[in-house]
Parts: structure tokens; C-alpha cells; sequence
């Protein structure tokens, strides 16, 4: 297989299909828009996994699984949450497979297996998990709720690619239950922050605070809180939501609570997720045309010792070397691996490792024994530096410290520098179809308005940052009275 | 809810269900026959992954995520495989929902999203993964390939129990393919040998590593390694499996490779695996008529510490030296919980804590402060001690590992005392019908033979225990010659 890449500039969308197939994080499966995630994408997933577990348990929630498969009569119990999910929705309407008469060896659905009752997929928990909640919920103390899930969901779509939109994807998913509307306004508001965190500080991908507008909402919130981040194209990629979902998954399921009056009332509720999409941002935010550029923070393999040696015995002393720098950075908690293979070539580790986007390479020679050197690249900058080997260790932890840091710097001058503010229709259109990324504009706060711009320009607005400041305006696109600038952009 | 179990000696099964529901660990769902895994039921779940995860990684595996859906066509490839599974497959036949028109708010399932090949929801992953690993493996230089995969599992079971048979459960099933027929036996032997490892050591349940008979071998394996334990109400449970697939999967999805030679073979296979059952066998091997008993291990919370005081005064001194002692044993790596909820009282507290198996209670009271103590208390054998305040520390973690120790003796003890030696058939079905546990008895060998014992007594061959000597006898059903004396129980 060449390990080349077409370029960035060439065809951005074709650099990630290969980039995610040729660093060994995933491909597509033999399901139609399904993907088979690799042990090094799953590796970088753990990583995620880990990281933001740690993160909501911290912030007090609690692990728990519900089951796959949803009885449809639950399923369609909130209505506008029904509706948002129905057309993507994989069913099961039969509990067994037979013998195909007709055909030797094959199997068929068993037309007597059929359920009484047909069983949706989980596009999302919301449904079964609130069912449950009826029977857990009776008094204030029993709140507030707050849990986690980790699993998969399925969602039909149609336009597949791998991590960004996939069939079948995996992800968690918070559900939390409040006996006060403010309370759950806040959890919602707190997860956006714990996943603004994780983004920003693991990812090093900067991102923006927002809220969506009411079309963009999930199916059934009644205000999804977003974390939008910039790919290197210039689209928006929405990166993780959390909702406030008000009383309605309360009012479908009569999930109801003795407050502290001794009164009945339904619990307020929010969700949160991120996902294995995840992923796609990670990549679409570091990566070049040598192939994957990772955080260190969240690298499978932190540091990769490659030896360089033309006989066996040069690859023995070498080994010796390698073998003690592994054990002492390993104590350093720094993951790190000697390619010791002698299947492969030092260049063709190399490329190899590029590839992978391991964020630093430890190259050791026959020279370098006797130097009492070895050779350091870094992945980001590509650049190398010759370094002793008494000061190898610090060093490392130094450079891992640092690459992360500019990882993030870098890819918020990016950010920054792509977001353009505009004031009239012409430079709006122009500006996306050029500079592209985020552009900062008035609009009338109509759906009319919002779906209008969408159908000429493709663009949507991707939220109303938190932060916003209030300013006197006029909508870009019809000239009406706006108080605010919200940002659109073409999105993932 | 009233807290009392009913007692193991009137109704075992009983006892069950009601501890799985009373702890806390799982409930039955709104779905036939599946399970919502309870936060505390999932913390024991999560506790067993961390430890089986840390040693398929040591053994030199990696995690990876394959699929739900499995093609039909995949599915029935590999004929033994899918002859055995085909009978409790959830099939998906409908990717879309759409609104009923003749009720009003209702969703149907639209019968224009009929897919074009169905779709089973895995019961196991074989067939997916060796569809994948085609286009992994070329050449001996990709194998050994050692993967595992941490997912959910349909299985379209009739009658099913929490945790010991759902519809729906989380497993981890390895994958592995091998070069050569000795390495993927070896590979088959040394994950059974990681399943008792992990039985044994940290769920502190003894195990029988032993062969499966053609006829309960995994449906597509030539041969199937099994670990099997002993319950308290004398029946067995097979835990683990890990099963020799010998070239089945590789010829079904042509998987080939080129040897050193140059020459184009079909790879070796392995499988193996263990699911959330194993929560089932932890509660029936430990637990008592109070509730569940836990090896300090696996253990959510590892010390529970009760303050016992009447007036805000006094838990406030309770709760400064509580706190210290949080802190001292969390860095010592204990799990510990301070309970300071004033919503309950300390003799409703301790009854919670009994039941949900916490190794290790601290009460402190008032007149502990005065005198310098704390009080112990064991679950396991529920002795209680006096304890100076500055020998805690050193106390519970002493305790912690003696309760471990002795949970495992405890139940290697009784099983033991549950394998009878027997050489005819009156008394082999009166020892099964009274005493219970493994029958160890010789067996003709034949399939025949088996089925009869099995209609007659309803106990199955649980295993051919690898470390039984070889000796001469006679069949205890058929009195034909045998050589070696199997293991017979009545199962879950």
C-alpha cells in the first residue's frame, strides 16, 4: 500500500478518507455505513473514554446500561423525540432466523418468529431510560439523578463517513433528572463545560460555547447547548451537546417526584453526549500531508525509539540502550514503544509513525552510542534535535508538555483568524465561499430567515455563543432589527 | 421496601432475584428478557472489566469495535456457527418509521425501508470479524493477530434471569488468528488460564479448568475450554469460555496467509469469552441470607464509614475525624464512603450496606471520639472489633486482604466438600438429587450416553477437568470401559 497522502489542497475530503484508513484507525465495514474502528483509532477512543469518565465522575454521575432495543410504543411516547428520530431508525420485527427450504445451507427469517410488538435500535436513550426513571424517582431525594451510559446507538443515515457520520457509532450519553428547572439549566450548562474542557485541554481543539437555534435543536430539547469547533477546510464541526430538556420526558413517561411540600411535580431533565466523531475532529484539526498529528495528551503511543543498524550486533547494543530508556520513561508515565521489528526499514518506521501522528521519535544509531547522544523529532514541527542521552527523559516530558500546548495555539490562531465578521449578504456569501470558517453576523432570529440563507449558502447557523456580546444590529440577510451576532458556517 | 430477603434455604432462586433487585445491581427491563444494569450492579461490572482489560493488554491484545449488525449473508457463512445462533437471533429487516395514518400521534414501521438483505443484531462476532480479518492478513508477518472487543450481545433467550441469562448482555469476546495450529491451541489454553486467574484472584471464586464434550462445545469450535464453579445451591456455572477454532472461520471467509515458505495457508483460530454472568456467579458464590457479600477487590465501595450521633453538634466532630480517615485510606487506594445523609438513620444504614456487600463498616460515635476508637465491622463473617484510631489504617487493610483470602476459602472449602466420587448410577442421581455439586464419575465417551444422563437427571457433563488422571473404570450409566472420570452438575 503507498503510505502517500493526496494533499490538503488538493482534496481535503479524499486527504481524510485515506489519512483514516492509512494510520490504521478505521474502515468501513462490510454493513452499509458501519465502520470496523482499528485497534489504533480504538486505542486513541480509550484514551477519550478515560479521560471524560474520569471528568463525570468528578462531577458526581454515575455509570449504568440500558437496554439496545426499545418497544416501539415507548419509543414514540415524546412525540417531537420520536418524530426527530423515526426516519433513521434500524428495527427489529423478528426473533429468529430458519433453515431456507429452498436453499441449502442458507437462512431466512422465521415468518413465525415475527414480535408482537417491533423493537427500534437506539438512535438514543432518552425513551428507555426514562421509562425506568418512573419506577427509581419518587421523592426530592432521590434527586437529583445523575447518570451516564457508555454504548452504542444506531442511526440510519444515509451519507456515511467514518468517525464523522456512521451508522452505528459509539458514544455516552448523560441522562440526569432535577427536581428544579434552574438545576437542570445548570447541569446542562456544567456539561457543556466539562466537554468545552476535554475538548480544548485533551483534544487541543479550541472550540466555541454556544446554543443552538430552535431547528437546530435535538428532537425534543427545549435548548441544546453546543461546543462547535473549525476544521482545517474552514467547516464547522459540531464536537459534543448537551440538552435541557425541560419536563417533557417527564410529562411522556409521568416520571413525577414528592417534593419537599409534600406536592407532586414532574422532574426536569437534561442529556448530554459526545461520540466517536470525536475522532474525525481530532484528525481534522492537527493532521498534515505526511498523515495523523495527535495531542500528546491523548496519544495511544507518546514516543517511538526507532533503531538505525546495519548488523545484529549493532542492534543488540542498541537494544540495550532502547531497553533502559523505555523502563525509565514508562516510570514517567510516558507511553512509548521501541520498534525493534527487523521485517521493516528506519525510513519506512518512520514514514510509518508520521503517519500515525506518534508525537515524538527517538532515532539511535551506532553514532550515537558513542556521542552519548540520540536523535529527537518532533512530529508537529517535523523539526529534530540531537539531545544527550542524560538529558533524553526531561526533555521528553518538556516537548510532550509543549506540543500540546501549540497544538492548541496553533489550531486557535486558526480558529481565530476564521472568524470574520460581515455585515452585508455579498461578503457573507463571499466570505464562505472563499476564506471559509465561522462568520459572525446579525440575523432576525426567524427560522423564515435561517432557512433561507441555509438553502442559498449552504450555511447554518452552528450557535449563539455564550458569550455574545449585545449589540445593536441588522439582520444580513433581511435587514431586520438584531441584538446579537451569531455564527454561521458550513458544517460537518 | 422491605429489606428482607427471603432465605437461601427456602428458595434459592428466589434469594436471587430478590438480592439482584434489593442491592441495587440490576432490574428487569421494559424489554423481554433484558436487564438495566443499576450504577452499583455496573461499578462491579466496571471493576471486573479494569481487571480483565489490564490482562488481555499484558497478554498482548488489543481492543477494537466491530459492528453490530451482521449482514445475513456473513452471518450464515460459517454453517455450524450460524446453525447455532440462528434460532435466537434478533433480526433488523426495517431501517425507517413513519407516522401511522390511522393513528393519530403513532409510529408504524414503513413497509418502503424494507431492507434488501437482513440484518442480525450479533450474538457473537465471528463472523463479522473474520469477514474483516480478510483483508488484514496476507502474510505470516500479520499474525499472531490479537484482538479483543468490549460490546453488547443479543441472544433471543426464552427463559431468561438478571444477569445469568438476558436477552441482551456485555461480554468481552477475543478474536484472535494464529500461524499455526499449535499456537492458536496454546493461545485457547493461556486465555482460559487468564479466566480462572481472574476468578480465582479476584473474584475469589474458585474454578475447574476443564474440556468441553462435542456436545457443549460453542457452535463452529473444534474445541471448547471451559471454567466452571460451583454455587451454593450445588449447581454449576460455567463462567469462561475460550474456544479452538481450529481452520472453520478461516476457510468460511477464505482467510489465508503466506507462510515462510511462500506458500498460501488458512489461518488458525481462537474465541473466548466472559459476560456480565459473571456478576451472577459472584453474588451465588459469597453472598448470604443478609445480601450480597463482595471480595474486597471487585467491591465498589471497599469501607462504608457511619457516623452514630443525636444532635448537628456532634456529627460535625464525627464528620472532621471522618473526613481525615477518607482521606488517609483513599491515598492508601482504598475505596471508602463517608455516609453523612441525615435523611437516614445508622440502623437503616448498616442494613443497606449488608445488603449491598461492603467488605468493611466503620461506625464512630461520640464516645469513640472520647476514647480514641472507631468500631469494625466484617461483612463476610459479620464480626465486629474495637479498634484504635491510629491502627485503622493498617487494620482495614489488613482485613481487606484477609476477607479476600478467606471469601476464596471459604468457597473452595465448600466446593471441594461438592465433588463426590461416584460409580454407579443409583447413587450418582442421589448425590445430585440430594448433596448436590460435581459428580465425578466415568463416562463411555459416547454422545449417547451423555443425552441419557442428562434426560434422566437433568445434569450435563460440565467438563473433562484437564488435570484428571488418567484411570481405568466403568462408564457409571453405561458400564462400558473408560479411562478418565468427567465432571457431571446440574447447571445454570
Amino acid at each position: 500500500m503507498s503510505k502517500k497522502l493526496t494533499k490538503r489542497s488538493e482534496d481535503y475530503s479524499k486527504w481524510y478518507n485515506e489519512l483514516v484508513v492509512k494510520a490504521d484507525l478505521a474502515e468501513n465495514a462490510a454493513v452499509r455505513g458501519c465502520m470496523v474502528i482499528k485497534p489504533y483509532g480504538y486505542a486513541i477512543w480509550e484514551n477519550m473514554q478515560k479521560e471524560l469518565d474520569a471528568m463525570f465522575k468528578e462531577t458526581g454521575h454515575e455509570n449504568a446500561y440500558f437496554p439496545l432495543l426499545v418497544p416501539k410504543s415507548l419509543f414514540e411516547a415524546e412525540e417531537k423525540n420520536a418524530e426527530g428520530f423515526a426516519k433513521e431508525c434500524a428495527v427489529v420485527t423478528h426473533y429468529r432466523l430458519k433453515n431456507d427450504p429452498e436453499k441449502e445451507g442458507k437462512l431466512m427469517v422465521d415468518p413465525n418468529a415475527k414480535l408482537e410488538e417491533e423493537l427500534v435500535v437506539r438512535p438514543t436513550s432518552e425513551a428507555i431510560i426514562w421509562n425506568t426513571y418512573r419506577g427509581w424517582i419518587q421523592s426530592y431525594r432521590d434527586l437529583p439523578l445523575l447518570i451516564n451510559q457508555w454504548a452504542n446507538v444506531v442511526r440510519w443515515e444515509m451519507r456515511t463517513r467514518l468517525f464523522l457520520r456512521t451508522a452505528e457509532f459509539l458514544w455516552q450519553e448523560g441522562h440526569t433528572a432535577h427536581a428544579t428547572k434552574e438545576e437542570a439549566l445548570q447541569e446542562a450548562s456544567k456539561m457543556q463545560g466539562v466537554y468545552a474542557d476535554f475538548a480544548e485541554n485533551f483534544m487541543a481543539m479550541p472550540v466555541v460555547k454556544g446554543i443552538k437555534t430552535e431547528s437546530e435543536r435535538f428532537a425534543g430539547a427545549l435548548d441544546t447547548y453546543t461546543i462547535e469547533a473549525l476544521m482545517q477546510d474552514g467547516k464547522a464541526l459540531q464536537a459534543g451537546t448537551s440538552h435541557f430538556l425541560g419536563q417533557n420526558f417527564a410529562e411522556a413517561f409521568d416520571v413525577k417526584f414528592t417534593n419537599k411540600e409534600g406536592k407532586q411535580e414532574h422532574v426536569w431533565a437534561t442529556s448530554w453526549g459526545v461520540s466517536t466523531r470525536l475522532i474525525g475532529g481530532l484528525i481534522m484539526t492537527h493532521s498534515d500531508d505526511l498523515g495523523l498529528v495527535l495531542p500528546p495528551k491523548l496519544a495511544p503511543i507518546q514516543v517511538v525509539i526507532v533503531p538505525i543498524y546495519k548488523s545484529q550486533e549493532q542492534l543488540d547494543a542498541l537494544s540495550e540502550k532502547a531497553v533502559q530508556l523505555v523502563k525509565a520513561l514508562k516510570n514517567k508515565g510516558v507511553s512509548v514503544k521501541f520498534d525493534n521489528r527487523t521485517t521493516h526499514k528506519p525510513g519506512w518506521k518512520f514514514a510509518e509513525y508520521e503517519m500515525k501522528g506518534v508525537p515524538l521519535r527517538i532515532a539511535v544509531g551506532p553514532r550515537d552510542l558513542e556521542n552519548g547522544t540520540l536523535e529527537l523529532a518532533r512530529r508537529d514541527t517535523l523539526e529534530k534535535e540531537v539531545v544527550a542521552q542524560e538529558a533524553i527523559e526531561a526533555r521528553v516530558l518538556e516537548l510532550l508538555e509543549e506540543i500540546q500546548e501549540q497544538l492548541f495555539q496553533k489550531a486557535k490562531t486558526y480558529r481565530d483568524d476564521h472568524i470574520t465578521k460581515v455585515d452585508d449578504f455579498k461578503t457573507f456569501q463571499e466570505v464562505l465561499n472563499s476564506k471559509g470558517g465561522f462568520v459572525l453576523a446579525h440575523w432576525d432570529g426567524t427560522e423564515e430567515t435561517e432557512n433561507q440563507i441555509k438553502e442559498k449558502t449552504k450555511a447554518t447557523i452552528r450557535c449563539i455563543a455564550i458569550d455574545a456580546p449585545e449589540e445593536e444590529g441588522k439582520c444580513v440577510f433581511s435587514g431586520k432589527p438584531s441584538q446579537k451576532r451569531v455564527l454561521f458556517a458550513k458544517a460537518y
